[in-house]
């Protein structure tokens, strides 16, 4: 184990040496506005167990969370509903990519995770349960803004457009979920809510905070049970990077979740939630230099669920 | 934490309470000499850190640990030739079946992971090297009766026939991956090596004992690096039970290595080694009775890797 | 060859038989219009070369022709637009079934053909081009109508209706299209003018009439090129039945194009049109008594197109 | 129709022009002895039912007909034990690849069709019937002997060498029908006998004598039921090239069946048998300039099933 209070350092010289990379990946390019984003950026932020709070880079800047989204709105679902969501949506890594409809047929419209796109439309399904859109939203930024303990946090109604605009394969997979009945709520109203949800922005500093709870950190403002918390993590564990799961676990030991917009946090069980961020994306769809920046961590650290 | 105490007299009681067990599931049918043991068995024993070791049932049993032997032939492949390995498998779990050739059709060649049997044979290979079978038996031998400290483990001769007989999908897939350049040692070879390790017959109080070194446990006759150790627990906690894998995780929260007949191995890093049986199988061909022993005993003793 | 002359009596016969069939299938039950009728029906229309129209059964009784106006849409878009439409999508059987969104997305968005749902959307929306969902239902029931020689055949409002309300796999795969820019129209527009083409509703009578053309006889009122004729008759032999299509060809030795609603529309090139009714259908979404019809017919006349 | 007088000039034009093709198709390159023939030639030789032999380029060549040879094994299957190799075996187009075990695993060990090469192996399989290769082989070359009419015709020692040792794919799916209790001889046994059928060698003018029976000529020496040749053709039109059947089908109007060699063998029923050459080969495995000229040749003959 490192000795933490030489972690301001480290991340300084993280940030220095990852600037020099030199392929950042491409950001995604099926949302227009995550389009123009320059893919060279990068920030870090770490919430300690006894809360101090580093950072290096960009921290300061706003970035669409996307997929991360998913984990919290997991974890309302699960607080609010308990587990009946495991009827809906199975546990199970999908060997496939983040939007495919192929298992999804082969598997008559259960989706193998929560954190495929077709699992979360379950999720956000599952949690609008009649209501208007409108309620279950509040109810995400809610536990988000609580979790961070900062009321700073929004969506970014731009993004939110530019996906209901072009989220043609999204509709796709509720439609079809609604053919095998897995759907409970109009297609339109599940998929405006998901694609608010995702556009959700916040800087690496609100993302690490917001992220306490599910890390089991002592002073996070809202704690889930122990045994939620690590069921979330052995999803974000076993399903978090999309096909790249097994690969992330296996470079960093660590549960982490990330979003098209170029996020990944992770949950350091006991001991720290960490935010990253930079928007260029490799092959699995997850942040290039992002995921190279946790592994270096992870080595730094010593911090890894498997001792 | 419960108190370690507690555990002897909790294990008697889950070996109690297992046996009423409406159902067993079934033995593996596809290998003649497996499908004529009684389900109906259990057996439990626990190393810890300090070294105690707890058991309950029918520990003095032995039974084909059949797939648990892959956690052993890659750490041997690890240990004699570092990552060369990852060129030829990969580190992801695979949402099919244990014996599936369909994704390995998809990936041209390239097993998904070490753990399905695909990528076993090419750990396997890798062992081999050239050299003779008899060899590169030895080695995973001596690794594990020196892990475990008791040279009395041994070959099931009548199981390692019954499976050359009769093990037309493992041939089949031997010839796929030679067909994809991806097998470097003639087909019967690697085969005659792979149904061997398969065979090897163990106590839960051996495996136990062998599983030290993979638990990180600090009076383990065989040292595995900590960077080695974490990969491997990593690798068994996405991808040990198949594609059953993620709802393992989620229930137990350790990482462990499941075989058909009817064993598992549970690594709870740097707390205890575990080994179980029952061979009985659920439809993921993972023990019945043993996964939820598993799951029983993770909640008792508070022991999840997420903290 | 047979005696056509005899014929009438065979057709009398074979509707004698076949009501006596121990097993009908089962309707479609997935478009609630179609749950509702009685599969023990049956009818057959033959109209010859020479003009002679002969048939047995239910002939008057209108039903759904459902994915049999696959066949006439695909003719209006050829007629049209010539074989451009051949760049959107394949020629290739699918191997699948008929509302399979998988090999769509291994193929990248390009439809097998255009016989099944999604090669029929990618017809439709072709056909569409820019104009009121009205204009092209007009030019494909013009077509129907002018080839029959009838003007008394219509959309059921009723059946066009079921399928919009519930037809959401269809939803599915237009909106997955529209993921791989392979649909030009609004999905709504798309789908609207769809459901409406697949609930026209004609007798044998007046289907097999409507079949002349494709079927290449001297008397048709709408004459298709010699080109086009053997084309269409060859996607409908290869790809006419989904998944069943190879088991249909091989039994017939006859193009068929079959529909949900139990209709078969079979082209004996320069002999015979013939349509077959019977709404009970098989394993593979054909009618089931009908399939067994248009055997026995084939059978009984010598007519194959394999000499 | 063409006056078929015209015929030698037009294959004359035809050997002239396509030795003009900019790209041949590259040559097999999985088979050694295969690999080294120069793709840049080309051979046609039709008999017509009157007894003509017409043919351009060269003729007098011989090469491996491969898979060619599967349609001769199917008629003596069918001819020595009739229907019962349905039980085995499907009849309908796969939508995959020639040698594809992926969808062998999803259909549980029943192939396809009998022209892919799992199916192949199961169509030698039932021929071998407990019998030593030798005699199956016999009775393959005798019938394709006395079919054409003509005694010189061999097998290639070498190109039978060359599979055995490079064939890994083939013996992978031999193991694969196995596993499934789909082969009933021992693989090596099956593997051989298959091996050795597609390496018979023969001309152009030997292919289409031997493909009188199956195009239904009056002068054929050995004559198939009309049944029997009907379901060849129909097999041969919706199977008999591969991934690329339908489209074969839709440009061609003709049943067909191609080899890795590079030759095509059509049958146009009642009128014509039909062989071409060149070997090099197009994305599905089929010869490029071969297909090219069939459908030139379909074209200028007015030759199609579909009238």
């Amino acid at each position: 184990m490192a000795d933490l209070d030489t972690l301001p350092a480290f991340l300084e010289t993280l940030d220095t040496e990852v600037r020099d990379a030199a392929d950042w990946g491409e950001v995604a390019g099926y949302i227009p506005e995550l389009a123009r984003i320059d893919p060279a950026q990068f920030a870090i932020s770490v919430v300690l167990a006894d809360g101090r709070l580093m950072r290096a880079g960009q921290y300061a800047q706003r970035f669409s969370i996307q997929s991360i989204s998913k984990v919290f709105s997991l974890a309302c679902v699960l607080a609010r509903f308990g587990e009946s969501i495991w009827h809906r949506v199975g546990r199970e890594p999908s060997g496939d990519r983040f939007d495919s409809i192929l298992l999804l047929e082969q598997e008559h419209g259960r989706p193998r995770n929560p954190f495929i796109n077709a699992g979360a439309l379950v999720t956000t399904d599952e949690l609008l349960a009649g209501r208007a859109p409108k309620e279950a939203l509040s109810e995400i930024i809610d536990f988000i803004r609580t979790s961070a303990g900062d009321s700073d946090i929004h969506f970014d109604a731009e993004v939110a457009a530019s996906e209901t605009e072009t989220g043609h394969r999204n509709r796709a997979l509720a439609h079809y979920l609604l053919s095998f009945d897995n759907l409970r709520n109009p297609p339109e109203l599940v998929l405006g809510t998901y694609f608010h949800q995702c556009a959700i922005e916040m800087t690496t500093d609100q993302l690490a905070l917001a992220g306490r709870g599910i890390a089991g950190l002592a002073d996070a403002p809202l704690k889930l049970s122990e045994v939620k918390r690590r069921r979330i993590a052995a999803l974000m564990l076993t399903c978090g990077h999309y096909d790249g799961s097994g690969d992330f676990a296996f470079r960093t030991g660590l549960p982490g979740k990330s979003g098209v917009g170029g996020g990944i946090l992770l949950a350091v069980p006991g001991r720290a939630s960490v935010a990253i961020w930079s928007p260029g994306l490799n092959a699995w769809g997850n942040s290039r230099v992002g995921t190279e920046a946790a592994e270096r961590l992870a080595r730094f650290t010593g911090w890894s669920v498997f001792g």
